[in-house]
């Protein structure tokens, strides 16, 4: 039998991603719509695709729901997705989470709380064994558990494969980041035509410290050194990544791409088989082209693998790529789907 | 008395900023254009503008000038400033000087060369020492002068006054460069619309090869080691670029910012007061906003200046910035006519 | 059993919609990619997706298709789709036509002779009978069909039920039309980002030719009088045009919109149900939300429909309306493709 | 002796380019800066630049002044330009003029209102008799004047000399406008890149009813008929139209031109000599390259004049053709400024 969920923010620029997901989903059946139209018709206040790279209709099962509000998630959905703007989202987690519900939150809210999982499925999936603390002292019986940012999404899968090997001492990034990232309205059209913008507010510090909890075991952070700068360019959808490491031990590039080929996916449905794909082209990834790379077991999960190009050995113990990643799928949407449906084979929904 | 210069290329997008930054000049008296419809006027086959960011008619002084073939550059024309292609300029610029005419050069063709000066002039005005080896070495009347490849430009004048007071060990940088740098044609609409290109074929290798040459004594690079992406993303001028340093002492990041505040210009008519700008805000430099920062004694002499901002002490002996350039001006035509002006003040014309 | 067919610059921005929008059909089989580059491996040598929009991989019955030259195309192969250049088309398409092959052909070279047939299948399938006229008169075992111009196709689906019904006078057009229209390389980038160019050589001549050729009946053209300007702006894929009619006869606007509602497709695997979607939204259609709008019977045949908004009655007799179409699929290889369904349908191949 | 001069919405996009064109005014004398952060220095609390096409720094004189509110308008200023947006305007431009201030506004709130003239300074002059009817009527110490909404001033001045010497029966009009022209932060980037919208709100009612109040005599608007669409285009600033019209009398193409080129400029600083420019190349105007055509008598007044292009007789009576017009010059703060020059030299303040 399915597993009902409720999507937060679903006419938002994630929440449409959800909502196109979810669709036909073998083991999810969407059965709210939260949004501040609580009444309407879905398809009567979304402006399906005004976030990027939407390019079918609403789908058929949302089109005609009715929107709700918070309070109207009936007892029986277990799982709830939020695509709420941050500082939004912390308070009304919190209260679906003490009601009962779980809640996979892409919100930066509650990342970095002590007894809160924050995962990448195929990378620390262990590390929901902090669910059990996280009930134990707050006494809720139902749960928050986060994706990461996306542009950390992007670095860290790229990354484990290296800091499980080699270990990871520095690393130096500079990400060309998507204007969907901003959600809508976000960036103004005057600030992005014919300009690159080198700054998104918190996006640096999100690199480090989010990265270095996935990386690390439950409590215990990862410990390498991080300089990032975060820049805006005018693109649609997709982040790219220049990444320069230094790693503990010395690699071989060819055992790295190697290495990242094999890397394992999770098997569950929304999840590529391989979650990072190697380009040997000498432009490759870019970002129009490749962000869509991946998929899982249907075509509306198209987007969820991390392509990298570009393998360099640029000193004894120094590596660097380019890694693309579509930001509202792999690093939004898809992300939390991936982790619910972890939640879901592991039996804790 | 004015000297008479001559301008390779002339049509192109960098012969273009030629005929824009010598308007006016009040040492040097444009005397001809070349360029491949000899014969022709120069407003009948010129594109003005395609190239970005012109938003004023042809020079009247240029107009109606007759583009003239290589062969046409009279004795009495000292200078001559090419913006010709790549291994298009390398055989011309010789026989050039050959003939005994000083050839600046923005081409790539003879910047590595041992005896060939490359030059930024407010950072290795010495280095046209050269001049006298290349002379003696290769019996020529007049001589080569090389301009650095635009991104290397933008790089190397932050870097100097690290490097002079720090020293450098190792340089991290990921550039976002403007679809000018290209030429015209260049980069077609399809390629980058919505897409980041993560690859411009040699960039990488300049920046490292080029700025160790500016940065040693002569015949002596030097010696830190460079690790560099270079992507084109969709912005008509202006290349910005993340960089992340390690030098070989401790440093305090003001003191980073008031040398290079202090960093002193050339004084020549096409030279700013202050080559590098410091940009405090959170979220600059930004392309469109600041890639015309910093101009010399006239109006034409706009984008000299490379600004900087968002300095940061990531580590010990770790700094990082991001810079940004006009990269057909500071690392394009502006460059070169600064040389120009070098010699003439040196009398080496 | 299917009927083979040969593609006709298969590695251009109109050949990968044809490999594209012919996989997986269930009456077509592609038995020959012709390009400059014989010999070499499909993959290998065509720069997928440079031609906007392209979200998939090389479909795989492609990717290792040897190219061949128009010579080896086999006698066995009835139906060549022709993605040529204008003037190489020509005499390439007419050898073929000579040897036995029907040509269906995007090019402009034989659109506008007598003899031969300009087809849009929902407007003037009955033209096809000039076939037989072409035949008897040039000695062909094949013969030459053409399909029109982008921008005309989309302008003569939504014109054709209003001039059956009410007449058409005069027609001023005003068209906003992708980058993909020009090819690859087509636009440099240098010319297009943050510009309008109010020009495309050729475009407004057919616009007004062929919309009459394929309006009027066989030897006879419509007889309205076109005013038109063709705009390029900075688009990927989908023309946009602005079109205001006065008719011969009044007519109500509700009347003129069930018209096109109910205007009848073909019935055929590539053609959608409804060719003309109305849309009622103040602000619609958009071109990045409604190019692919309508479909065949398969998801690679997305695109192949005119999405029509903003429909006014601004005088008497007259009309004016925005029509949106995709001009590489619905204005290029759907177009083609879907001919080619016919002439199978009619037993003419 | 200078006439003193404030600015409402100081800080916005019309406001900056008030400030810019104001810049070293021989008659005029910027002081008051008038937006909502009272008291803050102008430099702190203006993005200057984020509405397009500003290449310089904040002007000096304008750097430092504190901003003020409206309240603090002080009697010893005449003239006030307003910025404003609509329905925020109307009350605030009356309280003003109540007070005895002359406010020339870009608002549409009071523009067709019957006391109002509404003026382009070359076209319609006279109709500032008008003026003495809105005092006798309103008991104002000041008045209001109005200058039209954009794309109206770019449509109206190459229809002068052709409704003056032929007639005008009719006028289909679709356009292709900025970004800018929705203020900031208005179009957000999501919704235009890659795309076109055909839809401005209220824009097409204003090229009708304010076209026809300024090209009829005062209480007697022209009475021609208008059809248009008004389409958002991806360009920074720059408006274009495609114009077709039906004349009452016969006319030449060459004579039109020749009309046109001669329409007289008004003499005024910020006017320039040749408000329509004609271009005879067939892919001309272009929005980027052309859109600062025109100047006054200063640097800071490019961008006054309209471009015409592609002129050409499509049937009896039947002309149509190109126009450009900067949005935020000719059709914005420039069309304010030369108002408020042509009431200084008429000595209405």
């Amino acid at each position: 039998m399915a597993v009902k969920v409720a999507i937060l923010g679903a006419c938002g620029v994630l929440g449409q991603r959800f909502v196109q997901m979810l669709k036909n989903h073998p083991r999810m059946d969407v059965a709210a719509l939260v949004d501040i139209y609580p009444g309407k018709k879905y398809e009567e206040v979304t402006d399906w695709g005004h976030g990027g790279g939407f390019d079918e209709n609403i789908p058929e099962y949302a089109a005609n729901m009715k929107i709700c509000s918070v309070e109207d998630i009936e007892r029986d959905i277990p799982l709830v997705f939020s695509g709420l703007p941050p500082k939004i989202a912390g308070p009304i987690e919190e209260d679906l989470a003490k009601k009962g519900h779980i809640v996979v939150s892409k919100a930066r809210d509650h990342r970095l709380e002590d007894d809160v999982p924050l995962i990448i499925p195929e990378v620390n999936p262990e590390h929901l064994d902090l669910l059990e603390k996280q009930r134990a002292r707050r006494r809720w019986d139902g749960a928050i558990v986060t994706a990461p940012n996306c542009s950390t999404s992007i670095l860290v899968l790229p990354l484990k494969p290296i800091f499980d090997n080699f270990g990871l001492e520095r690393i130096y990034i500079a990400t060309m980041q998507a204007i969907s990232g901003a959600g809508y309205p976000g960036v103004p059209s005057l600030d992005i035509l014919d300009n690159v913008i080198p700054y998104i507010g918190g996006e640096e510090e999100k690199l480090n410290n989010e990265s270095k909890k996935i990386l690390g075991s439950i409590g215990q952070p990862a410990d390498y050194k991080v300089a990032a700068y975060c820049c805006r360019v005018h693109v649609m959808d997709g982040h790219m990544e220049a990444i320069f490491v230094k790693t503990k031990q010395k690699f071989d590039v060819g055992e790295v791409k190697s290495l990242m080929k094999k890397f394992p996916g999770t098997g569950l449905y929304t999840g590529p088989e391989h979650p990072i794909i190697i380009m040997d082209e000498s432009n490759r990834p870019q970002t129009r082209l490749d962000r869509y790379a991946g998929k899982g077991k249907s075509p509306y999960t198209r987007g969820m693998s991390i392509t990298v190009g570009r393998l360099k050995n640029n000193d004894v113990k120094g590596l660097s790529f380019i890694a693309l990643g579509h930001n509202t799928i792999r690093g939004g949407a898809g992300e939390a789907v991936l982790i619910g449906e972890l939640l879901d084979i592991k039996r804790l929904l």
